[in-house]
C-alpha cells in the first residue's frame, strides 16, 4: 500500500540485514555541519623545514580555513593521511559553535557520509546520508539489544542501578548495536571509522543517557531529573562510536526526564517553531510526549500511556507485522478487518485495537464507560470475563478466535485517558480549548497508521476536522537526518530545548481529575463514577497494581 | 656537598622508590593554570526540576564562573561527584586559551596537586607540586624504559619504524612508566586519577612525539621535521595518563626535530626572554641544544655532541653515581681526583672526564691537537695505543687503573668541537663574538657539575669571566614545574617557540670548517691539519664510522 516500514529483524544486528535504498532525493537547500576542502600541500625539503602540521595548517589558511589547535591524535591522523595521500586530499572540517576542527582527510574523490540514529526503547533505526548530495543512501533497523534487560525504560533503569557493571553492560550492548548497524549501513562504502564524518543521535532521555554514558539513576526516582538537558556535540570516539577520528556526534537537547531528544527531533521535523497558530504535536508510545506551541510559548509534558498501542498487555495484541489486524470498520453489526499485507489474521496491532474499540463503541458492544453489553451476539464470557470475538477462528491464520477482552478495553481507556489528559492540561496552560487547535501533529510508528477518526471517536484526540490532523511518521529519525543535512537545524533543536516549558503531570494539581474524567470514551457525556464492568456485573477499579498505570510507570 | 641529585633507581619504577621531599618553599607570586572554587548547590526537589548539570552550572555562574559545555564524561563526573559529596565540593576549573573547562570536583578540603615530567632519553624525572602552596612536595626519577630498545634517540626511532606495533610498544612502555611514576609520587595523597588536576610534560622532540602519540618516522630521515612544533594542551586521558577526568597536560612547543620542548622549558627556567644583552643558553647531552637571545632575536641549533659527557664511549666512563671521579685538579705533575660521595674511585663521570682532559692539557700530557706526549711518566701504551693513568690501581675501589685513553680524548674533541661550532655559528648569525657574550647559561645534569674553567680550558666554552657563566641545573624540570606554578609561563614557552629561528647545522655552509677548527683544544692556536695521534705516531682521522660523530647521529 505504498507505506515504507523500517524492517526490524527479530534479533539484533548480529543477524540483521542490509535494508532497502530510499528513492534518490536531492534537496534545494542544503548545508551540512561539515565541509570538504580539496587541499594540496608542498612536501618537506631541506629548504622547507616546516613541521608537517604547520605545512598543512598553512595550506588550510591559504584556502581560507582557520582552525584552533586540534587534539594531537587529529594532528597525527591528518599528517599521516596527507603523507599517505602524497600531500593531496579532501580535508573535512566541522564547525559547530566553539567546536571547530578537522574531521578527517579523505581521498580527493571520496564522498562525505554521515549517520543518524534514532534509539528507541524497543528498536534502533539507522540512516546513512550522503552529505554531498543530501541523499539518504540506506536505512536499517535493529531491535535494541537492551531489551533482554527489560522491555521498558523503567526496568532498564532498575537493572542499570543494580551496580556499575550492569550499567556498563547496558551501555556496551547499545554501543555494540550502533557500531554493528553503522557497519551494515556502510557496506560498500568502507569502514565507518574511515568514511563517517558526522552523526546525529536521538532517543528518549533514558536512551540518551545510556548512550552518552550518563547516570540513569536519578531517572528512576522522583523528581526524575536528567543529568543534562543541553544539546551536546561530542567526539564520536569519546562516546564509543568508531567513526572518522575527528567526527562528532550531535545530541539534541532533552526537555525533561521523560521528554527526550527524540521528541525534540520530532519537533524539528514538524517545523514546530515556524508554524503559526496553535500546534499540538505528540508521539504516542509507552510514554507519550506532547508539546503545544502557541506564539512564543512551547509547553511539554509526558504521559504514562502504557504499551497497549504497541500490542502489549492486549490479549491478542501483537507488533505491526504481517497478519496483524491494522484496521477495523463496522457496518451495522458486521466488523470488517484489514491485516498488514492482507495476510490471514493472527492478532491485533496498535492501530487495529484503536479501531476495534472505536468500532465496538460505534456498534454498542461497549458503552462510553467501557462496559460490555452482554447482549451483543459476538460478546461471550471466558473465565467469567466478557470478551468480543473480532475474528472467528475459522478465518484466522492460527485457527483461534481473535478477541477483544474487557481487560483490553481497560488498557485502551487508561492509555487514551492519559494522553487526552496531557492534551487537556497543556491546552489549559496555554489558555485554549483542545477542540480549537489549529494543527494536531501525530508522530511515531503507531501515530502513522492510526485512524484519526477512531482516535477522535474514543476521545483520545479532541474533535478536530481531519485536515487539521497531520500524521508525519517516524519523525524522530526524519529530524535526525534533517540535522545531518542542515547543520542550522541543530540551532533549531537547541532553541526548542531552551524554549520548552516542561509541565510535570504526576504532581499537577489538575491531573487526577482530568485523567479520571478522560477515562470515559466520551468525557463530555460522562457523569457516573468510573468503573469497568467485569464478570458477573462486578466492577474493578481502574487503578491497579500491575503496570501500566498512570503512576507506577513513573 | 649540598648538591641535590635526583635519585635514579637502576631499574624502572616497578622497583623504584619514593624520593626525598624538597624543603618547604613558598612563592610570592603565584598563579597556576587551574583554580579551585568551593561550591554549594541546592539539591533537586519536586519544586526544582533542573537537571543536575544545569543546577551545577547555575551555581558556577552565581560564583562568577562561566564555562562552555564540557564533554559528557565531565558532565557525568561532576554530577556524580556533586551528588556523592551531598552537593558541596571544590570545583577545579582550568582556563587556557579556548580550552576552558572543569577538571574535577574535589572534597572541600582536598589540595590541588599537579605533576611535571621531564622525559629524557635516558631518564624520566617527575615532580609533584601542591598548587595551593606552590610547594614541590616530592620528586623522583626512573630510567626511561624505552632504553631496552636502544640507548639513543636514533635507534629508538629506527625501532619504532619497524612496524606500527613497535611504535605502539615504545609508547606504551613510556606511558606505563609515567603512570607508575605518578602513582609513586602521589603515595599518601590518593590515586593520580583522583588527585592530579594539572600536568606539564617536557622532553626532546622524539620523546615528545612518542609521548604525544605522534609519528617519529620523519624524525629519522632528512630533513628531520617534527609533526608539530606548536604547544598543545591536551586532555590527560587522550594521552593515556590516568589523572582527574578533566585534567589537561600542557606540552610546550618544540623548535625543531632536534631542539625539543625540554630545551624550551629550560629557556623558560632561564628567563631567557626577559634578560638583557646577549645570552647563550645550552643544554649539553648526546645532542646539545643551544639558543642565543639578542634583542628580539632568538636563534637555536642542535649539535651532535655524543654521549661522552654522560660517561658513554669513554673507556673508564660511568654515570654520575658514588665512586665516579667528578673533579680532577693538577698541581705540577700531580693529579688530584674527587669522587662522588668521596667513595673509592671506580670510574669517571662527565664532569670528571672534562676536568681530566683539561688537566692533562694543563700538565702537557696532551697537546692542543689531542696528541699524547709519550714522555710523561703517567702515560703508557696498551695494545699500541697511548693512555694516561689517572688513578693507579692501588687507590681505586676495584683494584684496576683508571685511565684516559687517546680514544677518550678523541671523543672529548668531537664533543667539544661540535658544541663550540654550534656556539660560534649562532654568534656569527647574531653578529657578535662568542667571547663577548654577556651571559652563558649552562643547563642539564652534566652542565650543573662541570667546572666552567675546564670547559674554557679545552675550548668548549668561549673564554668568558666566570661571573658571566650560570649553571642552572636540570632546568627542563625546573621550567616544567614553573609552568605548573605559573600558568602565564606557558605563554612564555609559546613565545619562545614562535620566536625561535632554527639554524640547521648539518646543511650550514660554514659548519664543516668551523667544526674542523674547533676540534683543536685551543682553536685560536691551531693551524695544523686535524689529526689525533694514535699508536706508533700514526694518526686516525676524526671522522669515523662508529657513533658518535657529527653526521651519523643525525
Amino acid at each position: 500500500d505504498g507505506k515504507v516500514k523500517v524492517e526490524i529483524p527479530p534479533t539484533t544486528m548480529a543477524t540483521g540485514q542490509r535494508l532497502q535504498l530510499e528513492g534518490a532525493t536531492t534537496f534545494d537547500e542544503f548545508g551540512p555541519a561539515v565541509a570538504g576542502h580539496n587541499l594540496e600541500v608542498d612536501p618537506p625539503s631541506l629548504n622547507d623545514l616546516r613541521p608537517d602540521w604547520v605545512r598543512v595548517g598553512d595550506a588550510l589558511v591559504a584556502s581560507g580555513i582557520s582552525l584552533p589547535e586540534p587534539p594531537l591524535r587529529i594532528v597525527r591522523h591528518v599528517c599521516d593521511r596527507m603523507r599517505g595521500l602524497s600531500w593531496k586530499g579532501r580535508v573535512v572540517v566541522a564547525g559547530e559553535r566553539n567546536r571547530v576542527g578537522i574531521v578527517t582527510v579523505l581521498p580527493s574523490s571520496a564522498p562525505m557520509l554521515a549517520l543518524a540514529f534514532d534509539i528507541g526503547t524497543t528498536k534502533i533505526a539507522g540512516y546513512l546520508v550522503d552529505l554531498d548530495s543530501g541523499r539518504t543512501l540506506a536505512r536499517a533497523g535493529v531491535v535494541n539489544p537492551q531489551i533482554v534487560f527489560g522491555e521498558d525504560v523503567v526496568s532498564r533503569i532498575a537493572h542499570a542501578n543494580r551496580d556499575p557493571g550492569s550499567e556498563a553492560l547496558l551501555r556496551s550492548r547499545l554501543l555494540d548495536a550502533l557500531n554493528d548497524l553503522a557497519r551494515h549501513l556502510t557496506v560498500g562504502y568502507g569502514d565507518p571509522s574511515e568514511c563517517i564524518v558526522d552523526a546525529v543521535v536521538v532517543g528518549n532521555t533514558a536512551m540518551h543517557h545510556f548512550f552518552a554514558g550518563l547516570s540513569v539513576r536519578q531517572l528512576g526516582v522522583a523528581p526524575y531529573v536528567p543529568v543534562t538537558s543541553s544539546s551536546h556535540t561530542e567526539p564520536a570516539g569519546e562516546l564509543g562510536l568508531s567513526f572518522c577520528p575527528g567526527a562528532s556526534v550531535y545530541l539534541p537537547p532533552n526537555v525533561a526526564g521523560y521528554v527526550g531528544a527524540d521528541h525534540v527531533s520530532m519537533l524539528v521535523a514538524a517545523d514546530i517553531l515556524t508554524r503559526s497558530g496553535s500546534v499540538l504535536a505528540l508521539d504516542i508510545g509507552t510514554n507519550t510526549e506532547i508539546s503545544l506551541k502557541l506564539g512564543e510559548r512551547l509547553l511539554s509534558c509526558s504521559c504514562a500511556s502504557g504499551p497497549a498501542f504497541e500490542g502489549a498487555h492486549i490479549r491478542d495484541g501483537m507488533r505491526a507485522v504481517p497478519g496483524a489486524v491494522e484496521h477495523v470498520r463496522v457496518s451495522g453489526d458486521v466488523f470488517h478487518v484489514q491485516t498488514i499485507e492482507s495476510a490471514p489474521p493472527v492478532g491485533i496491532c496498535g492501530s487495529g485495537i484503536l479501531d476495534a474499540v472505536a468500532a465496538m463503541l460505534e456498534a454498542g458492544v461497549v458503552d462510553k464507560r467501557g462496559r460490555f453489553h452482554g447482549a451483543h451476539p459476538s460478546v461471550r464470557r471466558r473465565n467469567g470475563e466478557p470478551e468480543f470475538v473480532l475474528v472467528a477462528a475459522e478465518t484466522t491464520g492460527h485457527g483461534h478466535d481473535i478477541v477483544v477482552t474487557s481487560r483490553d478495553v481497560v488498557e485502551i481507556q487508561l492509555a487514551k485517558g492519559a494522553i487526552r489528559a496531557g492534551i487537556e492540561i497543556l491546552c489549559r496552560h496555554a489558555g485554549i480549548k483542545s477542540d480549537e487547535l489549529d494543527t494536531l501533529v501525530v508522530a511515531g510508528a503507531f501515530g502513522t497508521y492510526l485512524d484519526p477518526s477512531s482516535a477522535i471517536r474514543i476521545g483520545m484526540f479532541p474533535s478536530l476536522p481531519e485536515h487539521r490532523i497531520e500524521q508525519i511518521g517516524n519523525a524522530a529519525g526524519t529530524g535526525a537526518v534533517r540535522m545531518l543535512r542542515f547543520g542550522a537545524e541543530r540551532q533549531t533543536a537547541r532553541s526548542i530545548g531552551e524554549r520548552s516549558e516542561y509541565i510535570e503531570l504526576t504532581t499537577h494539581p489538575d491531573f487526577a481529575d482530568v485523567f479520571t474524567d478522560e477515562l470515559f470514551f466520551d468525557a463530555a457525556l460522562g457523569e457516573e463514577s468510573v468503573t469497568v464492568a467485569g464478570s458477573g456485573g462486578g466492577s474493578s477499579n481502574v487503578t491497579r497494581n500491575t503496570p501500566p498505570s498512570a503512576t507506577n510507570l513513573r
